[in-house]
């Protein structure tokens, strides 16, 4: 039986999919109001790294554009602006990278199609939604625009937030400093906000990602409805202002002359409400739409899990669908109970880490500003999020977390 | 940090667990108001077959007494009394083996005390619980005695019936002539019931269970009334003019001269109410009971899942433990992810076959018959319940499963 699955949404995980069921020679048609060429001169999508299991997976689906070590980074510098500023390095297993997903998103598209698949764009509304049905044997949903967000109700019993916790103010700067190595810095000015730098590659080359998630009420709260097309200079010099003030060590990488936006369209102001949604709708005839990505579960870019769990996800749903005859409920059901506890997790832990620290959590910050393969663990887990809640979850497993490792390092020849 | 987990209730998932974790090194403790000794004169207890993947449980648990291959059997004999018979065989990839408990669970009790487990046998009341909660890091709960059944309401959304669906008639019988090799015979009477026909290991030897699955308001429900006791040759009489009627494959092997319960004490006559329940239960102070086995979710004995599901989920357990460093609500979560897709399907899987059949349980069994390929694979799945489910929870997967077992048959070559 010739089965074609439709996918609606050209994000990372419709992308991943399509590409993953394309190498196993299932049949997959994209649908999306975006073309390739609409990207280039795009508003700023998001900042996102691509953490090892998911290059590992581009790797496999030979999406190896951007494999050269210099486009990657290495490590987390985490930074507390605390009036005796703490401050320690995690480092991965192996490298991390952003790139633009202006630039990413067309490319994996045009491939797909360079490839033999079919990419149709075009909007589409509530009532297209019964011929789809009808054409696919399975309905991927992985945009919630044109009536599909509301197939997949909202759960909030998985996630406690019905406001964004942050104030984001995300730009691609130019002007920073890159080390060497390059690394991500996780800034944390407390009661006032974190914010991640992370290097990305953009149109022009290595640019800088400035992820301000800014509390509500703090000293940072303006940024994320500064204008930077009012006023240009303002808007520099106020953020410099408080770059100066609460991110200290990232002001000190900033040349000043130089420091602006890549392009006057890499701002991005807001903020993101955390939310988990049903994942599985199934139509009269017995067949299904399954959410995927965001759809599923939407979570504060703050941990970096977002694109990630949208490519885990998009790879569960994609052996599922070569690995099964019948495309129905209980298949819905097993790709959930296959990918939920990775997703879920991604989720709890960023909602975990948007909500004031713990004594437990302060603990383990400052345990790990004194052990080293600690922090290189807790770096290591922002590729398996189910492993990062199984460490932080409760004060008991973050006590027992710094035991054993504190354990360890006791029992670790030391240098003389 | 030493830890010791509490095991209440010794059936065959407390059990499993028990010597599991002590094969692990973790202490354990065993809580039952039986001793080994009291099992010898008790009324017949239930029939059990043990299927392969459990018997290598058993192996790994180095419990091999009953490894000698003619107290095996090979193969499920399937019998439809139509006007027109259909009769087919599934063989097993590896064989089954069925011990009567009595015999079976004093057996592993007096194993695990033998290697250094500590039993205390003692009735459990509600008062004790916080006493054990205090003593234990983590409460297995595989009985609902002692007001433990409490703590998991029932899940009613995960089970259709509230009424047993089959009246029982369940005996273990001298004087049933044994297949060579042995086998199970699953017997169907349409409109009155199934009777699965199960050599069993007991006391003297090899007996046969006759587990009578009978139909409400058809001809066999009274036997789950009559009584033995009271007039045995009326009893005797009255079975095998229903045995010859609706079962008469069977009446064939019966030596009529001979035919009777192994001991008086070998009868069990009712129903079950398949249920299934909350698995979790977390104290004020974070600690939790987890429930095991028939507390987790009772099956009607007609497939014979329950304890093969039991000793599933014990290792599943068992294996969680000794991966975990904190035995809290996350843990049993984890548990649960693991364990739940094998439980609920036998659950399901039952509880469809307590159904009267579709007419694509028709085609399939009619298929079966013509099919040995897929009477096999059928049969080996009593193994992954999981599986059975995959294949026959709906009409659609049926039928992929039928046309795909005809389209593999179509590809082999034929006998000459």
């Amino acid at each position: 039986m010739k089965r074609t699955i439709g996918i609606i949404g050209a994000g990372v995980g419709g992308l991943h999919l399509a590409l993953y069921l394309q190498k196993h020679g299932v049949d997959a048609v994209i649908i999306t109001d975006r073309e390739p060429s609409d990207y280039r001169d795009s508003r700023l999508l998001n900042t996102v790294a691509h953490h090892h299991v998911t290059l590992a997976r581009e790797h496999y689906l030979g999406i190896d554009q951007w494999s050269a070590a210099e486009l990657h980074y290495t490590y987390h510098d985490h930074v507390f602006n605390f009036p005796e500023p703490l401050r320690f390095r995690g480092d991965f297993s192996r490298p991390s990278r952003a790139v633009d997903y202006r630039v990413y998103l067309p490319v994996l598209m045009e491939e797909f199609m360079r490839r033999g698949g079919k990419i149709e764009c075009r909007r589409i509304e509530e009532d297209d939604i019964p011929a789809l049905v009808d054409r696919f044997e399975l309905l991927v949903v992985s945009t919630g625009k044109g009536g599909f967000g509301q197939l997949f109700p909202y759960r909030p019993d998985l996630t406690p937030y019905t406001q964004p916790q942050r104030r984001l103010c995300v730009g691609l700067y130019k002007g920073v400093r890159q080390n060497n190595p390059m690394n991500v810095t996780l800034s944390v000015s407390p009661g006032h906000g974190e914010m991640i730098v992370i290097p990305t590659l953009t149109f022009d080359g290595i640019a800088t990602a400035l992820l301000m998630e800014n509390v509500p009420g703090g000293d940072l709260e303006d940024l994320a409805t500064l204008d930077y097309a009012k006023n240009r200079a303002h808007f520099l010099d106020t953020l410099l202002a408080k770059l100066e003030k609460h991110h200290p060590t990232t002001f000190d990488r900033i040349d000043t002359a130089r420091f602006d936006l890549a392009q006057e369209q890499d701002l991005l102001q807001g903020g993101v409400v955390p939310t988990v949604r049903n994942t599985t709708f199934e139509f009269p005839d017995g067949k299904c739409a399954i959410a995927l990505g965001d759809v599923h579960s939407v979570v504060d870019p703050m941990m970096g899990q977002g694109a990630n769990m949208a490519s885990y996800a998009a790879f569960v749903l994609g052996e599922e669908i070569v690995a099964s005859e019948v495309l129905d409920v209980r298949f819905c059901e097993k790709v959930d109970l296959k990918r939920q506890d990775r997703v879920l997790a991604a989720s709890r832990w960023t909602n975990l880490m948007l909500a004031p620290p713990s004594p437990s959590l302060g603990a383990l910050l400052g345990t790990m500003g004194q052990n080293k393969a600690l922090a290189d663990e807790f770096t290591e887990n922002f590729n398996y999020p189910e492993v990062q809640w199984d460490r932080i979850s409760t004060p008991r497993r973050i006590e027992a977390w710094i035991a054993r490792a504190s354990s360890e390092r006791a029992q670790q020849p030391q240098a003389a």
